[in-house]
């Protein structure tokens, strides 16, 4: 960099005038700290040389085992942590491993570029998408008979099937790509929004490039292999100590029986002490705190009235009984808060529109920091920035080719849905696809604003609306969930692709080859998931089933949410109606306080959404993940500088190590291969009696 | 160091004489290793002062620490590694908190110097010693009707009683210490014996009073800390898990329950992790190899014989059925290897006696290298060994006192050891004693050439030599095995104290306060370990069964050697004295071979003592030190440095903690407190079967 300044400046040397001095030396410091001198002397490759086959190998790999860890976190407590970090670590490293075997062998012919790496990152983060997007843990399993089964009304349920997974979701999951591709200038290079995730992401690929930056990559990924590593060879031990129900490590009354039975124990789960090594510290408390309250507090105080509030012969899974108070009040939660930051969102986006619009008619008189991006001032951008917008609109997409794009698929869908789901009329599709541009916009705005992608509100949006419309008598309940995955899918790849692009202006990764890599990369997750979701539905039969290892929490209050919008609250039972007003204000007043009280203190308040998950499965998971906090916060303490830029691979290793293990895990279930020990935990009298019962 | 040399040698600027110059570069080289010269400015206090309250106070409180760890290793294995090196760490730790206290008050008189830390070192090993050589793993337990009722013959038992086991200790305990008192100028000075452990212990108390050496020692204490509140932990954590027979990580059936079944499997003691991490790594393998021939061959295969080698209808604790295969072969190759190195030892020790002597006779014809102590050789003395002689010289013990003392004690003994046990005659007691001394000498002799105090092997020679002459009649199975207790308690003591004068020359301790340390020490051990032993022993109702938590396996070894001793090999079963035949001679053949390939090959080859313990109990400890030799492989190849600093501290911190945890453990036994609950392990039939059976 020094080199680079004194090369540039050293041919004035007579600059006199202060005010131009002061300016060059702003200019020098930002220079400092630029990155794209570092890159000047690496040649940007065309955009149809950034899309590589062997990217598209690595991100087919990287796909499924990243398809395979959100399917797993999915169905189990629907906690899903940014999995960018190890996606840009791993693809780093196999292409890395790729190029070097092949420039020994002498037939490297192109060498590995950040763009390359950046394409690798979109594809697989589109692909992966569809895992969490395609509905596997919520509404799309909610339309199946097994969750159907344990909900009040057994009628309305579609049989699971290969086929028109994967038909449903190829025609719904493209229209997003299409809806917000012509606004690409608008949200990267006029408004400058920031795109935490995708700006973050960036930056990792940047760093990787730079010679220090691979340096430390190297030590990453070896901490990562390491923990991966030991996560598999951990989920493989525990598999031969799981031979029946409540049995092994998963249940592990580690805090003694009678919390165990209260859904609070330590499950040596390597996957969420991982996921807690990622989440931010407020919200690992938020959950156990969620947990306290619930499973704690709640529940055995309405279970003692058991009799009386609800019937006593009921079922533990019943919905008119103490299963129905605890999947109402966290629905109850979980909406609150939506509502809330979906109004909060969407007032920031329409606030910031109007500024944006206002500040490009006057252009001087209002100061907005961030908005600088005027033609008066496009003599001020640095270096970076020039060089970023360059490349940037270099390589155009059509606007007839996205707007033909949009309505043809549109069509289509039009046309083949209601032949998947005959609930779901034409009309409604045709009403939802007018919306959902505008909302789709909203939501990629929203996002690059406050990193927040609210596309399950949206959903959810769409199941109260679409549901109530068609009404129960004709099939409501189908149609709601459907309409949640349609929208879902739009608003969800929508923003993705935003942060994507993000990525890519920061790499100076061409927008088309962003947008192909998108596009490929929906297309295999359309195709991976399904197949992924298959493989765990076949081999765990007790999936969707309360209490087993995969509960899929969120396929149960979907298709709850979904009752409520179609019959509305008679089912509920008693006091449960009034307790879930309560918690809805309750979780608005937490939101409203903790934006009121500013950054300092409301760091400290917790979040209603992280609260209502252990409401309905228990904290089990909560206090994997307040172990995964507890040693990133001793980590820190003992040496800050090493767990910052550790933790996340060593959290990684965790994560994908265990989420690989349920590979071979589902595979030998598929094989009727049985594991051959149980660990089984007895209380002390029941122990005598088994021991009696044994030996005689 | 440097000062020391340049002050003395610069008053001689004229030193033409060459070989004058290279006699001084050769001290200057010896000084440069000078440990007195960093203490030349340090005052040794009187014998007297060396004595004081704190000493012995901090030494009461670690010999019930040690006690307690000694009794839980000889009741679990019998396998006592060396723990020396944390007696001296937490000695240090203790005084040197306790002194920097009193500093900080203004209250220090004294300041703590090592030969106060030698005081306790050798108080605590004498008192620590008891618990092994009082034999409440060994002859003592294998009096009583528990161990009795598990052999052939149930008549010859003796109730154990804390009465009389403190009396007996008290009675035989002392001898040893007056029988090798007048020979401590011969053995450290003119002999300059090596004693290894001694001479360690000496290095490490000498380096913890130099200023380098306190950081190191402190770094040291934190690590023993940090894993002795883990172990304690952990111990602490494992017990809520044990609520009856086979529960608890104790019986995790870590590799499988076909190999668990052969007693294969990590118990998760903390314990033997760090027992592993001390003992060599031959050790921990000659134990893995014995477990594997055994339980993994040899067991198999002679219960494949079942009702033609033996009847089939016998339990699978009698000694005519597998047990006697087990124990039989066991004492076979334990006496094996006890008479060859007996042989070895002795033939050494005679041999080392007659060049001694012939030495002193003809000065200069004989140049063995460690024997440079005669009179001639005085003047060329180090710094060091002329400062350490004269204070190991300064205060004498009357050789009139120890003959008196001996002589006495014997007396009172003879006259009262037939009233504790009426089997054994007063002339049985004046023939051990007047064998003592010389078998006292001969093990303090070959203890300080090679560091192996055959202790065990003496009292073994007096269970067949008595019990034989007493025979099956009169009570033979007592008397040898009561005559078995007054040899190793004369015989281990003897080669302790020597090994204590040994630590005392190198610190500058005086021998006076040295002996006097070592009665105090072994009055208190007197006390202490029956005490403990007593706890164990009510605490455990299962203490000395077979298979449980502590099986005490050498209790039943020398309770079937002295039934060989009596009744000769007629209770054995068929072929079991061929293969005991066989057994015996590999035992020769292997220690014969170690011998003769030398030291580069013979590191290889396995110790058949240690091989023989698994032969009886299996190999579930094995595993567990083999965990601890593959941590400190590990370490060591990652750091070795830090690894050979830390690794003996993190060892005592784990066996330490973990034999801690067993008092609180015993406390709640008796206290009526049981464990909560059963982590039980079932195959997955079973399973099945008792979830039915629970379920109805």
């Amino acid at each position: 960099m020094g080199k680079n300044e004194r090369e540039e400046n050293g041919f004035d040397p007579e600059n006199h005038n202060q005010e131009e001095e002061e300016k060059k030396k702003k200019q020098l410091k930002e220079e400092e700290h630029s990155v794209e001198r570092i890159f000047e002397n690496q040649e940007v490759p065309s955009w149809r040389k950034q899309l590589t086959l062997r990217a598209f190998v690595v991100s087919f790999v990287l796909s499924i085992l990243f398809s395979i860890i959100v399917m797993k976190l999915n169905l189990t407590t629907g906690i899903i942590p940014s999995l960018n970090v190890s996606a840009g670590l791993l693809g780093f490293f196999f292409v890395k491993t790729w190029t070097k075997l092949l420039h020994k062998s002498g037939l490297l012919r192109q060498p590995f570029t950040r763009q390359e790496n950046t394409v690798i990152q979109t594809c697989v983060v589109a692909s992966s998408g569809i895992a969490f997007s395609g509905g596997f843990g919520s509404y799309l399993f909610a339309m199946s008979e097994r969750i159907a089964k344990q909900s009040t009304d057994t009628l309305d349920f579609k049989k699971l099937s290969l086929g028109w997974i994967i038909g449903f979701l190829f025609i719904v999951s493209f229209l997003g790509l299409f809806s917000v591709v012509p606004l690409r200038k608008v949200m990267i290079i006029d408004f400058k929004l920031t795109y935490p995730s995708g700006t973050a992401t960036a930056h990792l690929i940047n760093s990787f490039h730079t010679p220090q930056g691979a340096k430390l990559a190297k030590k990453q990924v070896r901490e990562l292999g390491r923990f991966f590593t030991f996560s598999f060879l951990w989920g493989f031990f525990q598999w031969f100590y799981t031979a029946g129900d409540n049995c092994g490590f998963a249940s592990f009354p580690s805090l003694g029986l009678k919390a165990f039975d209260n859904r609070f124990y330590f499950d040596f789960s390597a996957t969420y002490v991982g996921v807690g090594m990622i989440c931010p510290y407020i919200i690992n408390i938020s959950v156990l705190l969620g947990g306290i309250i619930s499973w704690g507090l709640m529940w055995p105080l309405i279970e003692d009235r058991k009799g009386d509030w609800y019937s006593a012969d009921l079922g533990s899974g019943s919905f008119s009984g103490i299963q129905g108070y605890r999947v109402f009040i966290a629905i109850a939660m979980i909406l609150g808060d939506g509502l809330y930051n979906f109004l909060k969102v969407l007032s920031r986006t329409l606030l910031g529109l109007f500024h944006q619009l206002q500040y490009k008619d006057m252009s001087s008189e209002l100061p907005v920091a961030d908005h600088s991006s005027d033609v008066s001032s496009q003599s001020q951008l640095s270096y970076d920035d020039k060089r970023r917008t360059q490349l940037f609109l270099k390589d155009q997409i059509p606007i007839m080719f996205a707007i033909g794009g949009y309505v043809a698929i549109a069509a289509i869908s039009m046309a083949t849905l209601p032949h998947i789901f005959h609930q779901l009329k034409w009309y409604y599709i045709l009403v939802i696809y007018i919306f959902a541009p505008t909302l789709a916009f909203c939501n990629a705005y929203g996002c690059g604003l406050t990193d927040w992608s609210l596309a399950s509100t949206y959903g959810k949006l769409a199941i109260f609306i679409i549901g109530a419309w068609a009404g129960a008598a004709h099939g409501g309940v189908l149609a709601g969930l459907a309409a949640c995955g349609v929208m879902m899918n739009i608003v969800s790849t929508a923003s993705d692709l935003m942060q994507d692009f993000k990525t890519g202006y920061l790499t100076l990764a061409s927008p088309r080859s962003m947008f192909v890599s998108q596009i490929i990369g929906t297309a295999m997750g359309c195709v991976i998931s399904p197949c992924v979701f298959w493989l765990f539905y076949k081999a765990f039969n007790d999936l969707g089933q309360p209490g087993s290892q995969y509960p899929a929490p969120y396929a149960v209050v979907y298709r709850n949410m979904v009752l409520l919008g179609v019959k509305g609250f008679s089912s509920l039972p008693k006091n449960c109606l009034l307790l879930c007003y309560v918690f809805f204000g309750a979780a608005i007043l937490i939101n409203l306080i903790k934006d009121l009280v500013g950054k300092k203190w409301g760091r400290f308040i917790p979040l209603p959404m992280a609260m209502a998950i252990p409401f309905y499965i228990g904290s089990y998971f909560a206090i994997d993940m307040c172990v995964g906090s507890l040693i990133l916060f001793v980590w820190e303490k003992i040496n800050k500088a090493k767990a910052d830029a550790l933790a996340p691979a060593v959290a990684s290793g965790l994560i994908c190590g265990d989420g690989i293990w349920t590979l071979p895990a589902s595979i030998l279930a598929l094989a009727g291969v049985k594991p051959p020990i149980c660990m089984k935990f007895l209380s002390r009298g029941n122990n005598a009696k088994v021991d009696a019962f044994l030996g005689s």
